[in-house]
Formats: C-alpha cells, structure tokens, sequence
C-alpha cells in the first residue's frame, strides 16, 4: 500500500549528522519567485541530492525528461556545507493539489527538519501586486517576535498589510507549523507582479538571503535572466503602445 | 504525525472545573455577525484566553499579526467568570473549507463542551435578507421544543421560513451534533443585508444575548461602530442617488 | 469521536426479526419522484419510524422544523407490516455531497439491509428527459438479469439508452452494491421533464410499484397534487403565449 | 464495510502462475486511444476475463448494460496467452474522480502486476494535438532510460516536449509508480486531435504495440471503423465548407 507522503533519502546521503543546518524551501508559487532562487542557489553552489518526496497530494501524472523517461512529480532535498554550517534546500515540480494535503506535506517537511536538527527554516515566495515593479523590494514575516530585528537589518520589509491575504501553501504553513514544533522559520517574499516568472524579484531575494545566511552567491546568471526577461516584457509593452497610436492616427 | 483537529489548552488554564459553564460560538459567517458580538464581549468583559484550535481543515496558510510574526488559521477559546457561572467563548479566523471538515471540528467542539461540562451552548450568526435592514431582528432555533419558550420571552423570533435554507457551519451543526449528545443548543441570529460587515445587526444580538444569560455587557462602542457603518453606507447611497439625478439631468 | 456514517434504531423498534421484508429507497433526486412516491407510501400507510441516518457526507448544515427546533439532515427508515411481509422505506432530506460518500452511504444501506434480512430493494428516481411528459412511463433497471420479466410485465420499460448516462447516486449504487452483495434490487424510474417537482411521474412509479408489490395505495391525493402541478404548468405556458402574441402584435 | 478499491479474480482464474507476463494498460483518456486498442485486441485474441476492479474513487453511478442489467462502473482484467507469454490486460469504463484516487488506484493495479510476477507493462493512450491528424505518430515514453532503444525501434518518437503536460492518470502513473517499484513501464501515446473517438490513432497504437510485443493483430476491423470515422469528419467539414461558401456568394 502506497504511503500518502513518502520520503526517500538517497543511498549516498549516509551521514546525517549535520552541523548547524538550516533549510531553505523554495517550492513552486507566485512568479515561481521562491523556486527559482533556491533551485538557482543549488546550482550555483553544487548542492548534492540527498532525498525525494512524493505523495499522492501532488497532481496524479508524470513529467517527461529530457531522455524519455517520465517520472513521478515529486520534491526534491539538497544539500550544501557552506563552512561550518549545512544548508538543506526543499525544491519540487508542485505544491498540493487540495487544502489538507498542504498541511500534510509541511508537516512531512518538519519531520525532515525535526530528523535532521533543523533549527532554523527559511522560505522563499513572492509577493504579487498586480503591477510591474522597477526595483522588487523583499518583504518578511517569521514566527517568533524576535527573529524580526535581525532580518529587517538585512533590507527586508515587514507590513502588516503586506500580503493581506496571508501566507498560502507551505512557504506560510513552514512558519506557521514550524513554530508549534519550535523551530524558528522565516518567510522572504520577493515583490512580483505576478504575472510572469520572475527573475529579477528572485535576485532581489537571492541577494538578502545570500546576506542573511553569510553564503555568497554569483548572481550574475540570475541578473542575465532578468535583463532578458525585461527586455521581453519591455518589447511586449512597446509593441503595444506602437499598436495604440497606430490606432489613434487611424481615428485621427 | 499532525492531527487533523488538535485542541490545546493554554498553561495558564490550570482549574478545569468550571461552574454552570455555558458556551458562545462566534466564528465568521454572514456578515460576520456572531464572530463581531463573540469577540466583542471578549473585549468587553476582559475574559482570558485559555486554548485554542488548529485544524487541517482550515485554510491552508498563515495570517501576519501586526509585529511581522505569522501565525496558522485557528478558532480560538476564552474563559470568563460571570457571578457563579463561567461563560466558555469560541472564536476564531474561519470556518472548515470542507463540508466533512465542519462536522468534524464541530465535533471537536462538542468534545471540549463536553470536557469542561458546559450545559448549554449559544451560537450566534447572521441571517442574510438582501437588502438593508433598519431594526434588524433577531431569529432564533433550538435543539429542544422545551427551550423555545424561554428564548421567545427574550425578544427572538422563531420562522419556520427563515432562514429557509437552514442554518450552514458550526453554527447550525452545534444544535444539530449537540442536541445528539443531550447538550442543549440555541442559534441566535441577526437580521442583515448580507452585503456588508454589520455592527448593527451585532448590536441586536447582543442586545438579546445580554437579556438570556443575565450578563450586562456595554453596548455603547458597538452602537458607536454600527453608527459609523450606517454613515458609510448612508454616504454610499446618496453618491449613487447624486450619480443618478445627474445622469437624468443630462438626458432630460 | 464522530462516525462518518451513524445509524441508530429507535428504541420502539425491538423485534428486528422481520417477515420476509423488502426495502424501498426514495430518496432525493430528479424531479424528487422517488422521495415523492415514498414518502407518499409512508404517510397513507401510516408506517412507522423506526431508525435515523446522520452522516459527514450529508451537507453541513441543520434544518429547521416548524416548531424552531433545528435537526441534523438525515436519512430515515420507517417500516410497514402488509400481510404477511415488511416494507422497509428509506427515506431523507439529501444525499452525500462527495463522490465516495455515495459509495459509504449506500454501503450503509446495504448494513441495515443485511442486518434486517432483506431479500429484495426498490430504487425510485426520476428520469429526466428535458420536455414535459404528458403519459410518464417508468423506466426500469434490474441488478439480476432473471428479475426483468417480472418487472416489465408490471408495465415497466427496459431501453438500454434510457437512461443513457446511468443511474447516478444511491438508486443506481443500491443494485450495483446490493448485487456484489446478494441482494436482489430493481430501479423504477419515471419519466420527468427535470425542471420540476412532478408528482405525475410520481402516480406512474406508485401504480407500477404497488402492483408489484401487492400493496394497494390509494393514489387520490398524488393525482390531486399533479392535478394542481399541471394548472400550474399550464398557466405558465399560456402565460408565455400570451405575451409572445402580444409581441407579434405589437410589432405587426 | 466496503474497501476503498476491491479486486476480484474471477472463479475460473485458478492457475495463477503466468508465464513472463506483460501488462497491458488502456483505460478512457484522450480520444480514447488507449481503450480502444486494448479491448480491440482482447476482442480479437479472444482474451479471457479474470477479475474486476471496483472502487469508491469511480463515479457513483451504475451503468445499463444492454439487457437491462445495471453494474457498478469498473475497471476489468483480461488474460491472453501468446506462445510463451501471458498478456494481462487492464481496461474499464473510467479513471479516478479524484487526485488522491488516481495514486491510489494506480497502486492497486502494480499490486496485481507485482502479484501475478508482471515484469513489464504497456500502457496506451493518447495524445491531443488539437487539429485532425492523417498520419498519426506514436510518442513514447519510459520509466528506465534503457528501455527507450528498444521503443524507438518499433518507431516510437520520443520528444521531450510531446506531451509538453505530462502524462496524466493512470497510463502516467504506471510508469512512475511502477518505477519505483521495479517494474518496466512503457507509454505508447497515439496522436490525435482530442475532439473525437479516434479509431485511426487507435490503429497507428496497436500497429506498434503488436510488433513491439510480437503478437500479430490483424488491423482490418479497427481500420474499418478508421475509414467510417473519416468519412464523418470529411462529410462534417464539407458541410462546413458549403455553409462558408454560400455566405460568401450571400454576400457577394
């Protein structure tokens, strides 16, 4: 019988007596914000795969790679030693399909967390307003009052009314869920219209958190795509003001 | 393994052997009546936090507080001691999002009713008219014919037809599910438009509440809110009246 | 803890040893035929209640009685000695709202059938054609395929493209299940148009049945209700005529 | 109490020692592709029925069968054996209504697969273009990289971004929970248009899958109802064509 979580580590992650672990969890979500810094920072850093996760609360098909092989969605560990301290990092294909499955995952995540001395989690998202942004700001929440201080010094915003509506999925529920078992968790949600993958909101996050945890990370790729991604959107607006005032001298 | 439901009492609530408790449901629901009398007799009365409610069944996110800090969706209790009877209070940020999930939690409810011996529960809500009401009344169900009476002197009108639909949630289910379990339950609910976040409606419902539990509660900031509602929705009213005489104006 | 599903017999119900009885099932459903010709059979037999089903599967919600007293939807059994046999009436305000509680729920039925001895079940339901039916037919089903003559010898037509779609919810699950099961169960269905309560199609399923089952019912007060469903009909129509040649009138 | 999802082998399948079984999976989906090819061929080989699959992840409902009899909706085992090998086939009336279900009963199918010492399985289906298609290619997947030669020999493309989607149900999960488990899996897309019952894309499937299998099919019957369908849509879009046409002399 099929477990409704399971997790599975890799044969080649023997040790897992870690040093000081955090984890990072950048799982897919608005303009992707949160995913693609946290897969960007495994790839620039080399993380090594440690473990799988999959679940019947993730969407029932396969993905197709790029050799044919189709496999279960799923979400993936990394890790990281950076120094003295381990960096765990929680990726994946997609979130939970239904509201309970939400909280069954995260609560698998903390497990993982619990298992392997976690003391502190951060959570990647971003933030939509609903309008194209110049200069992305990084906004925070965290589940213990006194985590606020240290990560506000670090250019994050904390408002009230920022996002209104809560934290959704398991970006919010890692802190939420987190703190009940104790373990300190802080969101960074990068400012995103919304309506695209997001690079440049990423690189704004990427460039906090590097700060936060004291592990610097190359953003020059992260920066390509962004200018690249602007230049799209900045042709897409042009071709529509083009086609505007072709209309205007049309009626003119 | 996380719990579906989990119900956790507060340190500070040591002595669980309450006098002739009675218990007040206000959680959100049709112009968030219930949830606006509930917490305004917390307010009121300074009644003490003593648990609260965490369920896979309510949404899955967290709601930012003020201070940066994220917090899991929850129902809340509070305790207070009026003369020689306590009054339980159940509030909280929502409902169950699934229709098996208000069963259950209600049921959870049941189980703490039932713990700290309550005797009779009182759950407050609104009933949506559709349009505005001036002197909005208050419509009562019971769980037992033999209650009735008692409600009925209060002021509460009891209609076959209204509400019609019968009575949806945690507000309805705690007659149903209580009345099962020998636990006397009474709905008292508010007229209201169903439009809008009524103090006015609250107001009516406190009022009759007040009156059935003989516990005097100062209505006073609650009259001043639903004073102040009554202008916004007055000043509403009359920009669309203006809207109007202009536009006929013009065709006139 | 509450069960997903509950039955519970009342206590005046203490000799289960029934005689030879059958079940029949109408509940809610296209046009309401099947809960119509039950719960007509129930009150002009004067059958008894002997038991309630509650379930999480049933919508969350209370229903108010005449008397303001609120109750839990439910399904209900009542029983009928005639002659020489027991009728069993499974009545109820809805069905379930998920798609496997159709399956639980119905299983449950098929519990207090196997409990109480029954050998064979009557489904009642409607069959929606999308026009008004003049002479209702009434359709049948079978879970046996020994059990058609009998049944078409009642008057009853068997057309594998009528239904086309199947028969959904617990008239249908009740002679799939009850088949697996042993038990013999046949699914009468009138013919309706879909868009009112008929109890037209009603009388046909009740002359059908109550032939079937040698149980005179006297149909007066169904035929006065369709009666008067037909005036009404009528007048709508002519109402929509009338205005149609006003219309024409108007514009020739 | 009724299991979530039953299997039962049929009384006559008594030696259940197969001889280097495949399976062979075709349940509805796209243009009902994968059906198609499976009971066409268990209709020509002559495969012998072993077991059901009954489940409350299906629909609620019960399907009329042609004498009037109804049955639970299921899914159905064939056996076939083909020189040296046993042919297991899974098809049925429909998928999962849930996500959940769909894990689940996937689960349920490797069950049998691993029980009865499958090694491989085919599962079929197909794969919507969205305009008609005159040559339909057959796109492949696997569930080991090792597996792809073999497939591509028997002209099976593989191109990573057809389907672009995934592959979604239960011919998906096959491979990915089949994976997991050590069991070869192999998807065999047939392309189609997603609009019709496509018996053409059905032909190009089973062409491939009988080479790949080596058990010859003769095509002929399923050809036919190729060439009907194509005489529909052909006469469907003439029609369209003449419509367009004597618009356009309207007009002009």
């Amino acid at each position: 019988m099929i477990d409704d979580i399971s997790i599975r580590y890799l044969e080649t992650f023997q040790n897992r007596a870690l040093t000081n672990p955090i984890m990072i969890g950048g799982l897919p979500g608005i303009g992707q914000v949160g995913k693609l810094v946290a897969e960007y920072m495994i790839h620039m850093l080399g993380a090594e795969k440690i473990g799988e996760i999959h679940s019947i609360y993730l969407p029932p098909q396969v993905i197709l790679e790029e050799d044919g092989v189709a496999r279960l969605p799923r979400n993936e560990l990394y890790l990281y030693q950076a120094g003295d301290r381990h960096i765990l990092f929680l990726v994946g294909d997609f979130q939970s399909t239904s509201n309970e499955g939400h909280y069954l995952m995260t609560d698998a995540y903390l497990d993982i967390a619990a298992e392997l001395g976690v003391k502190r989690i951060y959570t990647l998202g971003g933030f939509g307003v609903g309008h194209l942004v110049n200069e992305p700001r990084v906004l925070g929440a965290v589940n213990r009052a006194e985590l606020r201080a240290e990560i506000e010094e670090a250019g994050v915003t904390f408002n009230r009314d920022e996002p209104g509506g809560g934290i959704i999925g398991a970006a919010g529920l890692l802190l939420g869920l987190g703190g009940i078992r104790g373990i300190d968790a802080i969101c960074l949600m990068g400012e995103t219209s919304g309506y695209i993958v997001d690079p440049m909101s990423a690189a704004s996050v990427l460039s906090v958190l590097s700060r936060l945890i004291a592990v610097p990370v190359d953003p020059a790729q992260l920066n390509d795509r962004a200018a690249e991604m602007e230049r799209v959107v900045q042709g897409l607006l042009e071709g529509e003001k083009m086609q505007r005032d072709e209309e205007l001298s049309y009626i003119g």
